[in-house]
């Protein structure tokens, strides 16, 4: 296995070379400025470990480890336009720096173009990729919608909310890998394990993902801090909070939560305040070693070389206790 | 060879079949709306048409068919957010009807459903089906982006014009030719002639539209008549207007159209005026034969049966004579 920074520079060296030169300026500028922003490259980098777990070649894994991050991409500018977001990586987003017309159509030319970087796989790849592309990406969509049905309701349960994150997040991750295992020629099985053990470290960043949203910091997370919070964004510190509140208590909180604010920053200090009150961090943490544990559970079935196993191991625990 | 409308109704079957019953109902009733107003189907019956001319399996076909359709209202439903418009096939448009996000997220999820829809067939069609699609998917998008991006231009160029409608417009339409004749075994020549055959009658398609959005009936046209107008597009009938003026007269008409206007009626009816001052609908008509006469050049080539020759320039007349 080589160092993430190596996985990590390995991918960079790849994304670079990809660059779009073709016209219209206007289509493809947002696509080259979204793709060069320093991004964590999560998914990607989980494509090339995965292919190297299975023993298969990191070159060339590097293709759909691109297709992935171009899907995430093409999500993060369309989801940016509906969550009316200003930064992304720490940068204006697409449809504020250009307009929504801009950010729509390349975002639509950027789903194109993963598929189209597929075909540099032979037919034999090629159609098990697509294949799996497409309904991943159709549950991504699902999950995103889910999201936002969630922000004109009061009251999600926990199953409803686990549905949202494993659609809008958790399942890409886990293709990440599965992806990896394919070009490794990995049996259906391991296939499988290493999506289940991909969908469930999902499962667990997103929970981190709800908190740093709330509680991180702007610099290292790229994203307005408390968006989650001005979107009426049904989170995990939100579902559970709820669940810890009774009477008035939670009525006034649920009001406070869903209603127009005129102050936002006053909005988000009291909600962190109630979220603060319930101790909903420590929840969160149980929560999250859960997910974690049932990857680790289905890492154990694969009964990979310890050294192997233990990478795995670091890179997970790495992915969900993430400040970034 | 069966009637047209034979092969509208084998379309129409296949389509109220095809209804996606999946939730989250706020993704997928704006795409069973879409797909269910009564639209020309143009696209789908020319794929049939053309795996018929070539002796290939009506059945077969539908479903390239209905993947070129469902791909097509991906286009209308996000190219109606971009330029604005309230009505679509006599009906309001999605993004009015539901709002912007709904339509960005079922538009997206309309494209990958139509490459989902070419899972139906085998490898061996498969691969070079998804490959086409991808490939006239992308000039889909930069022929919008190229009609976006002379929104804000004063003067364009009749080839530059000609590439937009080429790209936004004609490809889809010679590719769904081409469709067919993929399903049918047809030889790599005979799939570019008829590939060819459609571009050419798409363009003359277009310069049709053209007139039809400023000159035609609304109930019939099923667009509000005027928007090309309002939304500043560098039409046929724009371009050859400036080509017919000079002086005060042209730099006056340039303002008019690229100007704010407060009332879009007035505007309409004068910027129709000129349009007939300069009888435009004359040369209009010149250049739609040109492109009619190229088809039915290329369609000799072919060296098709007398009947199925005749059948291929009747729909072509139609296609370029219509008033809907």
């Amino acid at each position: 296995m080589l160092s993430l920074s190596q996985y990590h520079q390995m991918f960079t060296d790849h994304i670079e070379k990809y660059t779009v030169s073709a016209v219209p300026e206007n289509l493809y500028a947002p696509v080259n400025y979204i793709l060069s922003l320093e991004g964590k490259r999560i998914r990607p980098i989980l494509t090339l470990i995965s292919a190297d777990i299975f023993s298969g070649s990191l070159k060339k894994a590097l293709n759909a480890a691109l297709a992935g991050e171009v899907f995430h991409n093409f999500s993060l500018v369309h989801d940016d336009i509906m969550d009316s977001a200003d930064l992304r990586r720490g940068n204006t987003t697409v449809h504020k720096k250009w307009d929504n017309s801009t950010a729509i159509l390349s975002g639509d030319v950027m789903l194109i173009l993963a598929y189209q970087i597929f075909e540099n796989y032979e037919p034999n790849i090629f159609v098990p990729m697509a294949t799996l592309f497409s309904k991943t990406a159709i549950k991504v969509c699902e999950g995103q919608q889910l999201d936002i049905d969630f922000e004109k309701k009061q009251e999600i349960s926990f199953d409803e909310y686990l549905l949202m994150i494993t659609y809008k997040t958790a399942e890409l991750i886990g293709v990440a890998m599965k992806m990896g295992a394919i070009i490794a020629n990995a049996t259906t099985a391991d296939q499988e394990k290493i999506y289940e053990f991909g969908k469930n470290l999902g499962i667990a960043f997103q929970l981190q993902d709800d908190y740093l949203d709330c509680f991180g910091n702007e610099n290292d997370f790229g994203k307005k801090i408390g968006g989650d919070i001005i979107g009426k964004k049904k989170t995990f510190l939100y579902i559970k909070t709820l669940e810890l509140l009774s009477g008035n208590e939670k009525s006034n909180f649920i009001s406070l939560y869903n209603s127009p604010y005129d102050n936002s920053k006053d909005k988000i200090t009291l909600v962190k305040d109630m979220y603060n009150k319930c101790n909903i961090e420590n929840d969160l943490a149980v929560e999250i070693q859960k997910y974690t544990d049932s990857a680790f559970q289905i890492l154990e079935s694969l009964k990979l070389p310890k050294e192997k196993n233990e990478f795995l191991k670091n890179i997970g625990n790495l992915l969900v206790q993430r400040k970034i």
